[in-house]
């Protein structure tokens, strides 16, 4: 089935309006989008033609004729895809981008993109069939690595053993019969929180995606920044020492060699072999591991190495973000992703390096705050992703 | 007297299509905007009236009627104006921003905004006396700091001591009685390589502007990219080091302190009265100090002392532009204001730390390059930076 688009650029321009404000009268929409009252009816009644827009009921009077309230059509349903390296999340949502139901469940990324894949498109498929949609109008994708947006494929993901190339979009455009995009996961939440967190009121932001794979979404002027190569925001392996721990990507000193779980489970580690952390040598010694969880809650407890652990991982990303926030000048900073109950000491120690150390001109006026979409940004973007694409004129 | 604007965005469109493209028969023109005959024709009609365009003579003959070439009025002239530490460069353009006049002279930015932005209005004068223009469509300029872009003052800048806040924009405005742009050097020099450099076939590049002051003007999906308050670039006093060179911002250890004029100086002064550099020693001996010159002259004849200071410097940024590459992942980078004799040192430097260490979606085929365009460069793009203005609809 060959989805319905807009026919030109104003048409365009009032759907994505209605997506992102919710219903609007006629007189609404003219005066947001400048067109003369006959031409606004005249485009919004094709949109209605093609089945993209719909009426909602009627709008509060300004005085003269009662008018009706628009709103994306109820046919309109999106589908928002995360593969994370442990974990499946996978949400439909209507055309206003809430999302309407939510599936999530384990996954190992080891075990390569074709049963991943395919495992996504059959969630997919259970919640159009609980919600009795014949048909998806699109599906976004994010995944945890770089991801060459043309072609759709993920570029040598470290967080995805085996997934180089694999033809993901495709793959799940195919099995769902949709239009389908794939981009990096952190590029998605950036556009949740564009869409429905405090990124939605500034036209410049940084999203730093914290967690077992480090990434950085940029929306820049209003749009995602991905770059000449969909490289924009790679700077999980950035070099911040000669000589430092050892990163997934067989390289050393990476900054997500300090900051991704590993890294912080890595250096708890070494705090409790050497004694610096009783309480985590103990833990050690009964479970024969440490776990994130242990880690933030002996840091939630007050364990002096552990904090320090965790402070000295955020120290870490605060010089990277000082380079990165005097160099684009984003109005906000949105950290997500961040360990349970890690959050405002990793924050706090983040700000205190970027306040002290960045162009006063930069980040005079720029808040660094904890995401408070949480997870939710991931299918949100992944959803807003496909609309953007599916609500552009051809 | 009030500029006349193009009325809506097709006229803008096709105002600027003709000062980047050069003249063009009303079919290339209908072609590329993709509008109706008829609509193009009375679009066209429109600028022509408003005395935007005119005709250019004949066109090509694709077979049928001969049409004619339309271009930029000849009576649409730019000047563009580069404050510099030390000199001020000022040039007038036609339509399609070709220099016309060009006029240089020493400045001293310490003698303060007043007498320089003064002499910069007079300088433009008499280019448009001898041009015989009765008025100038607009004037755009560019100097070395932060500027806050709205407001056309600069803010706080280390190059310019007592600036911050001069109102360079409105005093020049007011002075040449056209509108006026003001901002920051790099900025104004990267959209010189867009409209006349090898920027002109990227959407996504970064122009780093070396010298005195150091600065970097991102071009980002083919526009200027400045930022939330227009401090986007703003790398001169990034921290590379705790214990560093002292900086003219008064830290240590600066980007600038390393690489800019005053830090390749004074590193060579240390090789000269250490005796690493005997040559650059006696010249210190008989002159009482070191030029530029001395350093980049002393580093093309070999002195290893010296051309260690060069590389080190080049390695330094070279380490800064691994993670803005990494980061907004351009298509080009291009390196400007490289001091005379030292360019392709410092090239060969930057490249080998940039492509050693960046990842490879980022540089797998970004280019590394000098500015073919030279000083030149800021003068053509201030008058962009007006130009962009002065050609959008209003």
């Amino acid at each position: 089935m060959v989805p319905v688009r807009p026919e030109n650029a104003y048409q365009a321009r009032l759907l994505r309006m209605l997506r992102d404000d919710g219903p609007r009268s006629r007189v609404e929409l003219g005066d947001a989008v400048g067109l003369s009252r006959s031409r606004l009816i005249a485009e919004v009644d094709r949109l209605v033609e093609l089945g993209l827009v719909e009426t909602a009921g009627p709008a509060a009077s300004r005085g003269g004729r009662r008018s009706s309230l628009l709103r994306v059509a109820g046919t309109v349903r999106f589908a928002g895809v995360v593969i994370g390296t442990d974990r499946l999340t996978v949400a439909v949502t209507d055309g206003e981008l809430n999302v309407l139901a939510e599936l999530r469940e384990p996954a190992d990324v080891r075990s390569g993109p074709g049963p991943v894949v395919a495992r996504a498109g059959e969630l997919v498929g259970k919640l159009r069939a609980e919600l009795g949609l014949a048909q998806l109008t699109g599906v976004g994708v994010g995944l945890p690595g770089p991801v060459a947006f043309r072609e759709g494929t993920p570029i040598a993901p470290g967080a995805l053993p085996g997934w180089h190339g694999f033809p993901v979009r495709d793959t799940l455009g195919a099995e769902l019969g949709c239009p389908t995009l794939v981009d990096n996961d952190a590029n998605v939440m950036a556009l949740g929180e564009q869409h429905a967190g405090i990124g939605r009121t500034f036209d410049d932001f940084l999203y730093v995606k914290l967690g077992t794979a480090i990434g950085c979404g940029l929306v820049l002027r209003g749009a995602p920044h991905r770059g000449a190569t969909s490289g924009a925001g790679d700077i999980a392996h950035l070099r911040l020492a000669d000589e430092g721990p050892g990163c997934a990507c067989g390289e050393a000193g990476c900054l997500e060699a300090y900051c991704g779980e590993a890294g912080l489970i890595g250096a708890a580690l070494d705090a409790a072999r050497s004694g610096r952390s009783p309480a985590l040598a103990d833990r050690l010694a009964t479970a024969g591991t440490l776990t994130m969880a242990d880690v933030a809650g002996a840091a939630a407890g007050g364990d002096p190495a552990v904090q320090a652990v965790v402070r000295d991982a955020a120290r870490r990303l605060g010089q990277v973000l000082v380079g990165l926030v005097s160099f684009v000048n984003p109005g906000i900073v949105i950290i997500g992703g961040a360990p349970d109950g890690l959050g405002h000491t990793l924050l706090a120690e983040i700000r205190a390096v970027v306040y002290r150390r960045s162009a006063p001109l930069a980040t005079g006026t720029m808040p660094i705050v904890l995401s408070d979409l949480g997870e939710r940004a991931g299918v949100v973007g992944a959803a807003r992703l496909i609309s953007e694409q599916v609500f552009a004129a051809e």
